[in-house]
């Protein structure tokens, strides 16, 4: 069994210190260290105007749920050790400090036996003092969230029993409860939204693993195909381990174990009606991976003949890193005034770090055909040079597939060759059937990129499309009247255009061991006398040169250099090269 | 070596339900399946107002990107398979849906081969596209960030190289940028915040293991004790795997990695100067433990002489779920005027799910005295009745200790008439040194019970506390002239009285085997008849009757029942409730 790993100091003060943590991320908070008390900075404002109201128990559950305060939202949070209830004595320092005379105080926990006792012994200390000094009896209320459907104790009975265990359905109850005490109501009214959520919140957890304790490790671990459902923040044995299934059958079944549990039916007989749905990560589950369960969620849910109308999907209600996910269902009232007051709530942004504010735009309606359609529009054309520069340089890259294959071999993965191949077949065969613009050079370059793209792949692929690219624009910005004007001269100074293009996107330069090596000085060659003969000799001697180079780029890096051969790549460039150029010629 | 375990049903169509259930859980996004870019509703109409910008990359760092569309931030986001580029066709498709004609575009991507060339191919395409349609080249800039100082590549020169890689830094530059752009600001405007931030952001990340792929599972484990400094966010090994150490010394050792690097001292010779510090959960580690992670960063950072004017703690790029963090330093400009507009543009509100927030609220200044300070200012008094009653109590625990210690070994832990005992001898030391308010019979109560909490601790204790709590609570709300006037009638209502706030926060009751089973009794008898005989003799036959009962709460709810034995709690109160009435009789 693991003993689990974490970035931790010393396992005493971890709480302590993780809440200075998120007090200097968050200049809002402010932090009494020694109660592990976090509150918002203006409290004392803030408990002129409005019920105040906190939450708290063990650590470990974060952003819950010192996260979760802020304007908005919590007033305030303590926080006892690791899977810990705080002491009455915490629970009561933080009370003293949010208590507003004058609209009352809130207390929301999660239903597990020390918090309870904990957190009410505290509001009852609160009581007495207040008594004891003559005061009237304080405005206190307390809510206990018990949303779990997943264990249902086997000692409760219809008189009540330990009950069900608060889960993530706890942060709905905060924001909420919070919104509504941020609108100035009074704590009865407060009290009653909370208490609706409460009544009507139904939460299932599942967990691929336990979460490992920093200082005590993993208190078990599940096999390598099991899932637990029903497995609590704290790692308390679930309900059910099975063998882990496919997302979208798992997903289902928990919303379906959810609808069909007896507090839901008992509360909700008829499938239907709209909800708020909470896809929680209970620690260590991949976002990406949430998104999914999200997704399969709100179908399940629906299918269920219940309306996902709001869908918050993120981290609210950790175990430590808890591999695991929860799922929760708010049922709103089929009243639509309540519904939409609760709904007014929900939206209402919380300035704390914890919750995710939705945002709304309006829909502007932006047509996929935009982002579809291709953009150019160009009528293939037939041009003699063009097709007999295209086809002759198939035919070398044909001839000399084998040693560029073989230069590859030996430096590199080999691919070199066919991967060259496969782009100039697809080219030839493009010019053959006439689906080339050939008469528009800078639209059939443009083309031809693509082409490019398609048939070779990979790297070497892109780095000639980001060429032909650059080809294309700077044949286009030279504006020539006709095919014939392009001089190899402008063909040459585009090409250096071009190069540029591609150095934007590669590091890759003279010297590199790549196609550059021959690219670069025909380019220059040809712009500077205009004479292809001399230009491809150019190109030969660059890419012969590369068999003395380090290589630094591209497909040579990886290997280890054998023997001075000349780079593949270099090699089937002059490839390509000396058919267009014989082609001209 | 583990094959991972995932919540996936088809690891194809991972990455577009994934999308599909952000894009559920985000009202503000619209979602292209077909090309998998999710982007802002209300595109058509923000582009008409703004330079639009967008990023992209491989899948798996949820929230990036897609987490960071919103106002504010990203126009758009491209998703590639998982830690893999998007093709160049749908980069081109993104960059087409977002484009705007008037204000032009920004792409921002993180400095991978794959990213550049696709990315690149795509806004060359478009260019192509555009001069080829006879329009004028596009307003199109890329920015690449390189913000990784953990791993320089060894072929890495003067000449520049592959470079540094692109990681967390990357969503300080679309929160940066993504402001600008929303302030009306140009398309070289926008550039310029971005590659600002390009320029002096620097990033190290650490993994206590790689992340497993959903359908190709772990790349590599490491051992229990190790820590990998470096790896990418895509498992790429780091520069240094090294025996875990204690998180005090290991986030030090990152900061001084960072300041020390040489693209940090070449950019930043000098140690001052303000800083954003960007504290991001790699995936897995708790929330917890990244709320330790950020205090000693920040710390680390003051010590280098580099003051974090704002810090930002969360999960902003991750590796699926790995178990890691990264740090990462933007050094502000020193001029003032320059450092406060970027600061500006980092407290601009972003609304997206990924982007953290940060509220501002005016220190109200709550000082902790009204938060620590007891607020029972009562003097002790000596009262004769009282102490006699107290210290007969204790006498009668003292003699039961064993009796109660035995019931609670055959049912339960076993500490029952220890923790009684304790209790007990606490009260009696308190009234012997005078410590009591005992004319105050509510006050003293109120005390009483502090100490029960105190010596006892526990479950017991906290329901001998609450019932204290509640009696002390109703004794003040009688408002007798003295002790004298408290009859042993109003003593009894009083405590049924207590007995309700207790049933508050326990769903004990009578017949559930526990102390209730003794001490209703002795209250309903009390209140009604005045008699404490009667009322003792009524709760040793409720104790009595707990040999008969299922344990439904407390501590045999765990215990095998293996003979007929009385509850030890109930068995304990009457113990206590014998001394007091002897005392008084």
């Amino acid at each position: 069994m693991s003993a689990g790993k974490h970035f931790v100091s010393d396992p005493k003060n971890l709480v302590r210190d993780s809440l200075s943590g998120l007090v200097a991320a968050n200049p809002h908070l402010a932090f009494d260290e020694k109660q592990k008390v976090t509150y918002v900075k203006d409290l004392a404002v803030l408990r002129t105007k409005q019920v105040t109201l906190f939450c708290g128990g063990g650590s470990g559950h974060e952003p819950a749920h010192a996260g979760f305060v802020g304007h908005g939202m919590l007033t305030a949070a303590v926080s006892g050790h690791v899977f810990a209830s705080p002491s009455s004595s915490q629970v009561l320092s933080c009370l003293r400090r949010v208590y507003s005379e004058e609209h009352g105080a809130l207390v929301v926990i999660k239903n597990y036996t020390g918090d309870v006792l904990n957190f009410g012994r505290a509001v009852e200390r609160f009581k007495s003092e207040s008594v004891n000094q003559g005061k009237p009896l304080p405005k206190v209320a307390m809510v206990v969230v018990d949303d779990d459907v997943g264990v249902v104790n086997p000692n409760d009975d219809d008189e009540g029993g330990v009950g069900r265990r608060g889960l993530a359905g706890t942060v709905i109850v905060n924001k909420l409860a919070g919104a509504r005490a941020a609108s100035g109501a009074s704590l009865s009214e407060v009290k009653a939204v909370a208490e609706y959520v409460v009544s009507n919140t139904f939460t299932i957890g599942c967990a691929l693993n336990a979460a490992s304790v920093p200082g005590q490790g993993m208190p078990r671990v599940l096999s390598d195909d099991e899932i637990e459902i029903g497995m609590g923040i704290h790692n308390e044995p679930g309900f059910e381990t099975k063998k882990l299934e496919a997302a979208d059958t798992l997903i289902p079944s928990l919303v379906s174990h959810i609808v069909g549990s007896a507090p839901f039916r008992k509360a909700h007989p008829g499938h239907s009606g709209r909800v708020i749905l909470m896809v929680n990560n209970l620690g260590a589950t991949s976002n990406l991976e949430l998104g999914l369960i999200t997704k399969l969620a709100v179908e399940a849910t629906r299918d269920h003949g219940f309306e996902p109308v709001r869908v918050y999907s993120g981290t609210f209600m950790t175990g430590l890193a808890m591999p695991g996910a929860s799922i929760s269902l708010l049922v709103l009232p089929l009243d639509e005034l309540l519904r939409n007051e609760l709904l007014a709530l929900a939206d209402q942004p919380a300035s704390c770090p914890g919750w995710v504010n939705q945002a709304w735009v309006e829909d502007a309606g932006c047509t996929d055909e935009s982002a579809e359609a291709p953009s150019i529009h160009v009528e293939p054309t037939s041009n003699e040079t063009w097709e007999r520069v295209i086809s002759m340089a198939y035919d070398n890259v044909v001839t000399d597939e084998p040693q560029v294959t073989l230069l590859d071999q030996l430096m590199g993965d080999g691919d070199c060759g066919q991967v060259l191949l496969s782009g100039a077949t697809a080219i030839r065969d493009a010019a053959q059937s006439t689906q080339l613009p050939l008469n528009d050079p800078a639209a059939a370059l443009a083309r031809i990129s693509s082409i490019v793209e398609d048939s070779m792949g990979g790297t070497s692929g892109i780095i000639y499309c980001l060429f032909l690219d650059g080809l294309a624009q700077q044949i286009r910005s030279l504006n020539v009247a006709d095919n014939a004007s392009l001089t190899p001269k402008l063909w040459g100074q585009a090409m250096l255009g071009a190069l540029d293009t591609l150095y934007q996107y590669t590091s890759a330069r003279p010297g590199h061991r790549t196609l550059i090596d021959a690219l670069q000085p025909f380019a220059s060659s040809l712009a500077l006398d205009g004479k292809l003969e001399l230009a491809l000799e150019a190109a030969d001697k660059g890419a012969a040169a590369t068999a003395q180079m380090q290589p630094k780029r591209g497909r040579a890096v990886y290997v280890q250099q054998k023997e001075s051969t000349a780079d593949a790549g270099a090699a089937g460039l002059v490839s390509v090269l000396r058919g267009i150029v014989s082609a001209l010629l």
